[in-house]
């Protein structure tokens, strides 16, 4: 399984007062490295996947922060997977400029089957979504 | 058609390295007053009004901005409405601290039938939420 | 003056329970289009010009919404200058989906000089900045 | 060292098109929440405290998602303190509706000297801010 690597700038509106990143962005970051990492194989957070509609929500979200980002940075942002399980998936983060690392993350969301008028039951991850995803 | 008062304290996360509130967040900040404001009188944005979905997307916002908002800044927040027509209801928004007002808004909603497979379709708001509001 | 075109993938955090782009993120949406205009041209909505700080904060903001944009859209953004004023820029945004017209909005920001303990003062634009916004 | 207990409700912009919470905006919540425990001791997360200026960005930030919280719940937060450090606060939070636990997170956070012109520099917490931490 391969590190998957895309970039990020920091935009002024994710900055707060203390001239820096809002911590809760590198977790609005994540998500939208995981969906480009995702995106990169047919995939999505949200989709009907065989004619089946499931979503991935998140049930476990960390980051460290070991220096600041600021305004006009452009972060790597490189995701990979750490586990596939029956039903969850745990994906790491590590977001790093001029090759210093700034923040690592990990996220673990669960694949359930989603509707408008059921709640949310989780489901194993189709065989072919798991494939895609280990390619 | 009386005003509608509440209050909203900025939050840290509110603000940018200009150590304001970013101008985005006035949107924010609008809608949910309009929230209380329906709320006061037994309505939402999106609800299930007399069996039927319903929701109010924007289809115009303004916000002038005259004095910046601070962190831990408590706004005194009104809310009436300006027009409500067949299909739309605008509100006015004005932002005061301790007397002295920071910016003043309007957003322009429209009457939605929603549902989780058609488009979203603009409609008469119905009588009995027209009466709500105008009391 | 020419306009200045770029785009913008919706991320899913953008979107909210109605299923489309919340339409706060707009006024985000054009900053960052905003601000890789200045970039563009070396230019930023804070910096060190000259040896001055300076930054544009927001006076108003507008935004019509004509169609709802949804996760995962590539949204095509038109930055142009509508007016230069002596301390004052208005710009227009246009955001399209293939070809299709989804949002336009309007924003003046005024030129203020910046420091950290004191007010923010509106200022005439630095001849040298208004030259390059105008290239 | 006694549990802070605080509300929350939620806003229709804190959701997303899965119809729930943004699992991002749990980390403003607890920064809020963090942000009433203070204020309700005579501090805060950036301040002017004793002559010096203090803040205290986060280091570590972590949220275990049980169930989805959605628009117009009214969450009750509880904040506590699992550990003081020389350096460094870190918090318990709790999120629960109508007695049922949604979310709970973590968040370290180190007391740094700010200034605007030189980087953050941690430093030991005033004993006067530790004594009311811990009041």
């Amino acid at each position: 399984m391969t590190t998957f690597r895309t970039t990020r700038r920091v935009e002024f509106g994710d900055t707060d007062m203390a001239g820096i990143v809002h911590f809760s962005n590198f977790f609005r970051y994540m998500e939208a490295a995981e969906c480009d990492f995702l995106r990169a194989r047919g995939l999505a957070v949200v989709m009907e996947f065989e004619g089946q509609k499931i979503g991935f929500p998140r049930v476990s979200a960390t980051c460290d922060y070991l220096k600041p980002a600021r305004f006009q940075d452009v972060l790597d942002v490189t995701v990979s997977i750490e586990r596939i399980g029956t039903k969850s998936v745990t994906y790491l983060f590590e977001f790093a400029r001029a090759g210093e690392i700034l923040a690592q993350g990990k996220v673990t969301s669960v694949c359930c089957r989603t509707g408008t008028d059921t709640p949310m039951e989780g489901i194993e991850i189709p065989a072919g979504y798991r494939a895609r995803l280990q390619s």
